[in-house]
């Protein structure tokens, strides 16, 4: 259930990778967590009430009535990328349009970041926990993978990054999501990003900053972003997928300007790097000026539903857990040293009818990390959906 | 001009192939020939005063105010595949759903095609002169190309194929664009692709068919593609970019169903595989019905365009010129052992403000094949700007 290995049942040779190669979970989980009638608090997808699909849709037909090249092949469109320079100054970064590339989703930003900065044999620094699709972009590579840990408080262990550099490593990146982590939820403390980004310039290695949920902020202003304390070596990801909408396919990578042309060739060697249709209605979208209100809209909608949780946890769930409290993000990170989240996963799915992710998923390596853990969505589901989910799970765990 | 080594001006250490990989010509190309007044000969692209828009807009707009989930994340379009096996055996092949691989265009097709087959070490068949996106696709792999030649009349020399067979030869994949051939608008003849698709067999090699311009035909009815002919070994890439439009970003792969979930990873690794937007906006499209005679339009109106170059090549090309006669595609193929294509090629931009591509940008491998050559696209101009550019570099030639 958790993971399948590809079945190889064909009779052409495949690349050594791809026949070992994992199906990320999330995957399998979509499929069985979507079924009707079950409570998903499992993937980290933004509430589809939400999207501004009216404001959207006009855009989208303002641009095909009056623009004839919105459907033809073409470069990059240029007045998004003045957008991005825009929308990142609310995040407290000054940047320019040079330094600004377009990507199908921050998924393909980092992917494209990977294709130029790994080569088998390489080493890369990350937590121990994180975001699954990170690990399957640097998989085909099967880079060394040093890990560090994570605190739930302050974020990912900079003297543990500090003690892999000083014996030696010499990573082609340090992997790291800032703000609102997958799935640990935590932000890293302000002390921690200055330490980090001058371990970053003493050792000349790059980060890769996922910022995918940074635009998400429950409890007042969030720290600036990596990319805010250095421009050379931060190598910053965002996204348009849970501020306006996954099926956008839009994010954009902040990164110095003499990688522009690398990533050029990469994207135009993946999928000719031409989408000029959904970049153009979502600049017309932009233009309208709304994108700000509509930011306040989910913080305050994805917060009421943080508070729901919290409270229904508070309320259904045993003594002896213990969950993070999140300013950004979607998730809320719960451990209770009772569970065996593997089984906890199939009983909630079968007799509970709720879906959510077991921590360990998000291991890096072999290894399963954290069995006792478990990763609860709150963006996706109504408030009462959330309240009836968690107090399921409760009865399940007190059983 | 015609090519640009990366510049890695920048104080990160980029991967190794990355540093050498060269710029595709024609993003060059796709920036000088769309300066104004510039009459473009040169890329590869539809019309976009032949898309249809009106009903394009029509469909997004319903989907828009129909289906809450059309923004949100999700798995592949059902009714989509169901579409593209209809519309297969417009081209004589039949295929079931579940050998339907939905891509975001033709060029993703074959980069996710590239990454389970390939790996470093590997060799590949393929012609001398090929799609410069395909050589793109392998080039992170390094493999080792073992090319044969072409003949303009019959398209890929097979006799050649069976001799690296013979000889050994174990490829990954043979690549082959058997109708409307880029760049040098051939098609294979029925004999020959009953010869290939025999030695993939006997060999266990399977076959990439290139397929994008298989939609397109001038002069009656068109071989059926290598699918049609087996569906073990052939490995089909077809596209919607020619025939709808290419800012949809939607192709297909045609594969056996093995091959489905390897697919599936390496695309979610890539971009999230998820793109119901434009795929629900597409179906929505195609139930309407006009797509056949859409293209039935497309090719009475590509079908003018090369019959008015073929004209005036006629009119205002000097002896000693050979060209081909398309049934299929975008482009004449046309030699000169006069020309300097390169030479030929500033010229025109510079003094009559003409755009075409020189044949050489299509060799494999670092040896300039064919410069006496140039490849001329019919698609993209009025059939009054195809007659002023063919005579503006008819006037130059004879000069």
């Amino acid at each position: 259930m958790m993971e399948t290995i590809i079945d190889t049942k064909t009779e052409l040779r495949l690349a050594n990778w791809a026949s070992v190669t994992r199906r990320s979970p999330l995957q399998e989980i979509l499929t069985s967590a979507s079924r009707p009638g079950i409570i998903s608090l499992a993937l980290g997808m933004p509430d589809e009430n939400l999207f501004p699909s009216a404001e959207f849709a006009q855009a989208a037909q303002r641009v095909l009535a009056t623009d004839p090249r919105a459907l033809q092949y073409g470069p990059h469109f240029q007045p998004l990328k003045a957008q991005v320079v825009e929308l990142m100054k609310r995040r407290g970064v000054d940047c320019r349009e040079e330094q600004v590339f377009l990507t199908a989703g921050a998924q393909q930003g980092m992917c494209l970041l990977a294709r130029i900065l790994l080569e088998p044999g390489s080493e890369v620094i990350a937590e121990e926990l994180i975001y699954t699709g990170f690990q399957q972009v640097i998989e085909p590579f099967q880079p060394k993978v040093l890990t560090v840990p994570t605190s739930l408080e302050t974020g990912m262990d900079v003297d543990a990054v500090e003690a892999h550099l000083k014996s030696g490593a010499r990573p082609a990146f340090i992997y790291v999501i800032s703000t609102g982590h997958n799935p640990l939820s935590v932000s890293l403390s302000r002390d921690k990003r200055v330490r980090l980004v001058e371990l970053a310039r003493r050792y000349g290695v790059p980060l890769i900053e996922d910022d995918a949920y940074g635009f998400l902020s429950y409890s007042g202003e969030l720290e600036a972003p990596l990319r805010a304390l250095d421009e050379q070596y931060v190598l910053y990801v965002g996204s348009f997928s849970k501020i306006v909408a996954p099926a956008l396919r839009i994010g954009w990578l902040i990164v110095p300007e003499a990688l522009i042309k690398p990533l050029s060739i990469v994207k135009e060697s993946t999928d000719i790097d031409s989408t000029t249709f959904p970049q153009r209605v979502l600049s017309a979208y932009l233009e309208t000026g709304t994108l700000a209100g509509h930011i306040k809209h989910l913080c305050y909608h994805y917060g009421l539903r943080r508070d729901t949780m919290l409270e229904a946890l508070r309320e259904h769930f045993p003594e002896g857990s213990r969950w993070t409290t999140p300013s950004s993000g979607m998730f809320i990170w719960l451990e209770n040293d009772k569970v065996d989240a593997a089984e906890l996963f199939n009983t909630a799915l079968s007799k509970a009818r709720v879906a959510f992710l077991p921590g360990f998923v998000f291991s890096v390596g072999p290894v399963r990390l954290k069995p006792n853990s478990i990763r609860l969505n709150f963006s996706y589901c109504s408030p009462e959906n959330i309240r009836e989910g968690i107090a399921r799970l409760g009865r399940l765990i007190n059983d």
